[in-house]
């Protein structure tokens, strides 16, 4: 339903009043920026973003009260999450190769 | 580095001592096991699979014991992080629209 890429996706359409602002600010083509509002709001009940195309101020985007909620609940779960594994998490990152060394 | 799949595939050849029948059980290609298993081994400091090709066996797959602590570390992560954040989850879970009617 939600990741770390369409949270950001709609923390940044609150910010910016626009998808196509959003989604270029993360590399995003508009038509995946769009695609992934469309799935959010097709998974959730109440819309999480309404939009106006085209108008005097050539359409705009607005995050819903649901998705605020949703922003603020996901942010919640990743916070408690992260606390409460931080030690095997860690424990994890400690077996990686460091980061670039990847590809060696 | 490591998600719900790449846990689970790496689970299954432990199980099943093979890439292909571990993949196989997952709905996957033989090759897209075989990516998976390469980008684990490649992630991590020490692999995470050892493979013997062909041979009177016809090959094998053995989770090493680095896999075990991966699979083991990684199980912890999901649990205490899914408990930590239950209550969050659960109201983030009552926004969603019920399973199946997401393509109405």
């Amino acid at each position: 339903m939600l990741g770390p890429g369409k949270a950001e996706l709609l923390a940044r359409i609150r910010d910016t009043g626009s998808i196509s602002a959003a989604g270029r600010q993360m590399g995003m083509s508009y038509k995946r920026a769009w695609m992934l509002v469309e799935e959010m709001n097709r998974a959730f009940r109440a819309p999480v973003v309404t939009s106006t195309r085209g108008g005097a101020g050539g359409g705009g985007a607005e995050v819903t009260e649901a998705g605020e909620a949703v922003l603020r609940l996901y942010r919640a779960v990743v916070e408690r999450a992260a606390e409460a594994a931080a030690v095997e998490l860690a424990e994890l990152e400690a077996m990686l190769r460091p980061a670039g060394a990847a590809g060696a």
